[in-house]
């Protein structure tokens, strides 16, 4: 719990403060990605620019210095530590950087991203090439004003969004990981090649699937009182800084069930993080995920792990059978897990299988510190895009935006973003191999639709926490060692050779 | 237009921060209303507090006293004094009440609504009546503090609502309507009791009120481009500070077509003003509507002189019937138009029919000014309320719940309200006769499902104009006389005698 010392409580109520001004700011963000009329859109990013000022303003006023500086002294609980931790380095990050160039980024972001939406619509990277030069560019005077004695160029961009691990740390994880994934990669293409193609050109309409899916949230254990699932373009889970209302949004496609579903049991898994965190944790800069790349472990966990398995599916599937009687109704349990369970190279990463996954963002991984470092430019990202795509995958992309031009990430100046994904698939895996030797029912349970003790388990583990234990520290302290890559392997591994072994 | 001028522009600047702060409270507002979760609420109080503190000081910070002031020397246009009456105004109120007093009455009335919530469930006044003497002794406080040597009490209270009339102006011409009414009333209730029963009893499928209503809406010219119906327990119109999006809501009941359908042309009126704002006035506080009585006057007018009217009927009823083939297909149009228009005493305001609702604000407004004026006290109020029902309506509410505690209002601590409900009344009235003299094929149109050309009439001569004049000043400038509250009975009286006759 937080101290009960003035110090504590005054710096607990700035962060309220801010907390409920990005809560705001987040409701404008989700209306305006679910129901806000098209032409309310230019009000909507006025109203949100006056909100993030507001925000800057706060965290940066005179006060806060000496606010930090007294609350440091007076931390106590882990509560107390991890609120210091996570407003000093906000408020360090906030005024190390000239206004000037924060808006001069800003405003780029928003040039390069319009100029990346029309150069994938041409499939011509070099309409974003020059938007994209000066973004780095700024980008990278920024980091340089952050960057600290015993940090990479690399680590200064990878702190926005996975703090607690250095470019090196990564690094030799992915090092490790890519001859591996590559080998099986090409393995798995040949084993899954012959799946029954038992989905292609079939319809599934939109109120079933819904349906489905919603009864899916609901044995997971998605609060319906503290949240919602709407439609988006592009499905997201937000929070508004309680464990109150988290929503989740998805998209229709009445023509490929898998990616609609999946994205819901994805988007799900983050929102039992935010819905699960300790209720004395809310309306402070402690409540939340440990990082997007623990966020990303629970909702790869729900998607791959859970969702994707045969004991999911021995339960699920005759209820899945009977919304559609007609697409699956003769279809097999054996035929149809087999059928969303295929691996083969593909260009795009988010229709990647769980194996090949991987190694689209290990190619975005060792691009981004070529261009950091200064190894290749900006220019030569396309050839150095898809000589990668060949050597990995053994695919070479047609056109910029089956390639380089697939991701908005870049265009928003993201560079150290991708490897949150890949670092949440491996520590799913290993919270996997922890959780069945803590829970030897596991898949029992998940077999006989019980999904709600395994959300227990995770809800204790790792949700409860919040933020008050950085990444590093939480894998350790629930599964008794550090992030050990070769459990994403071996769950591979066993998962596709039960499958096609029968 | 604004002038270029540094003082105007300095103080454009503040109005735009302060409407999107503003702005962004009403998007929160909009979805606690619509989609938030039950369990979102707690988070909610605080977030839309933190927004309001913040306008607050950001309304009230030391410079702004001296922007006002040169602001005033360089006013030059209307747009100019528009923007510097209405800032000037809500600085001096917003820096006259001391902090403490303005958080006692937020609590109280948050308070006095929960108990009002109780008294009203169970019917028992006592239950709210400690609460009320509170909030309006609070209130009373406040008033007095703000109240100028030309004011009197009510007229402080009057200001927030309908800020450039005055009790004695209101209570001249409600004095002179209320003979009327009651006279009018009496001899309506007799003319309609023999209207058809053609309505009773039926059930209307939500689906093709929804759809008929819509289309209605389309006819109006609401841009769903710029707006958003969706569903709330009661129904009311939002807007963010831009003609770019405008939603209203409305409610559904199976067993009743009338209301959602007049609500959602009601609330379509309102949303019409401020999507037909003129582009210049947005992001300011010269953004809206002259005084909650003309923006009244806008949904009334759509709701009854337009909605209710035989001929808008005669265009529409055909598409109505084809919606409700089963329920009126066989009624004739002069039932089914007589049917929307009977007239009866009621004892609820917001159920009541066009001619006695008047009298429900008339009561309203008299009894308010007994209040506030120490003639009556808090516990009297009951008494006092059947009482007039009784001299003015001739029937006796059975409970405190069809009597005085059906409003939500002076739980708020919202005294002085009420009038504009009717003065929306008394202006569409006049509106619509010097429309007919203006567009002499007015009725015509309508006959034909034209509504167009009386959208474009009403947004040229009042919504273009935002808050650029008063609702007096506006109301003169468009139909060249002062309000004269003998258009209302003289509409009332020629539309029901034209619908009774045939």
């Amino acid at each position: 719990m937080f101290s009960n010392s003035k110090p504590i409580q005054d710096l607990l109520a700035l962060s309220a403060e801010l907390t409920h001004l990005e809560g705001a700011a987040e409701v404008l963000a989700w209306d305006q990605e679910t129901y806000m009329p098209p032409k309310g859109g230019s009000t909507r990013a006025f109203q949100l620019s006056t909100l993030s000022g507001i925000y800057h303003e706060k965290l940066t006023q005179g006060k806060v210095g000496l606010l930090l500086q007294k609350a440091k002294k007076a931390a106590k609980t882990s509560h107390d530590k991890a609120l210091v931790r996570r407003l000093e380095k906000e408020y360090q990050k906030a005024t190390k950087l000239p206004k000037a160039l924060v808006k001069e980024i800003t405003e780029m972001q928003s040039r390069a991203t319009q100029s990346w939406r029309k150069a994938k619509e041409k499939s011509d990277f070099s309409l974003f090439e020059k938007d994209l030069e000066k973004l780095l560019s700024l980008q990278l005077k920024a980091a340089k004003l952050l960057q600290k004695k015993s940090q990479t160029l690399y680590d200064v961009f990878l702190d926005d969004f996975e703090p607690d691990m250095t470019e090196t740390e990564v690094q030799k994880i992915f090092d490790h990981l890519k001859p591996k994934l590559v080998a099986l990669a090409a393995k798995l293409t040949k084993t899954t090649r012959d799946a029954p193609k038992i989905l292609e050109g079939k319809t599934f309409p939109i109120a079933g699937q819904k349906e489905f899916g919603q009864e899916v949230m609901k044995r997971m254990g998605f609060d319906f009182e503290a949240g919602r699932q709407d439609l988006s373009a592009h499905p997201f889970t937000c929070y508004f800084g309680s464990v109150g209302d988290v929503r989740i949004t998805t998209h229709e496609d009445e023509k490929d069930f898998q990616n609609p579903l999946f994205a819901t049991v994805h988007e799900s898994g983050h929102a039992l993080y935010y819905q699960g965190n300790h209720q004395s944790l809310i309306h402070s800069h402690v409540y939340g995920s440990a990082s997007l790349g623990m966020s990303e472990s629970q909702s790869r966990f729900w998607e791959n792990t859970i969702a994707r398995s045969l004991p999911f599916w021995q339960y699920h599937y005759p209820l899945f059978q009977a919304h559609f009687p007609d697409q699956v109704g003769m279809v097999s349990l054996s035929d149809f897990v087999k059928a969303v369970n295929t691996v083969r190279p593909s260009f795009i990463r988010t229709e990647a299988d769980e194996v090949t996954y991987g190694l689209h963002i290990i190619l975005r991984f060792d691009i981004e510190r070529e261009l950091l470092s200064g190894k290749i430019k900006v220019k030569d990202l396309p050839k150095a895009w898809n000589a990668k795509m060949s050597s990995m995958l053994g695919i070479n992309p047609g056109s910029d935006r089956e390639g380089v031009l697939q991701d908005i990430h870049w265009s928003h100046g993201s560079f150290g973003y991708f490897p949150t994904y890949l670092l949440g698939n491996l520590i799913a895996a290993q919270l996997w191999f922890t959780l069945k030797k803590e829970m030897p029912t596991a898949e029992k349970d998940i077999a006989a639709g019980k999904l709600l003790p395994i959300r227990h388990w995770l809800k204790e583990k790792i949700h409860q926490q919040g933020k008050l234990y950085t990444t590093p520290e939480l894998v350790k302290k629930v599964t008794g060692e550090p992030l050990n890559p070769d459990y994403f392997i071996k769950y591979l591994e066993e998962k596709f050779a039960a499958l096609y072994s029968q």
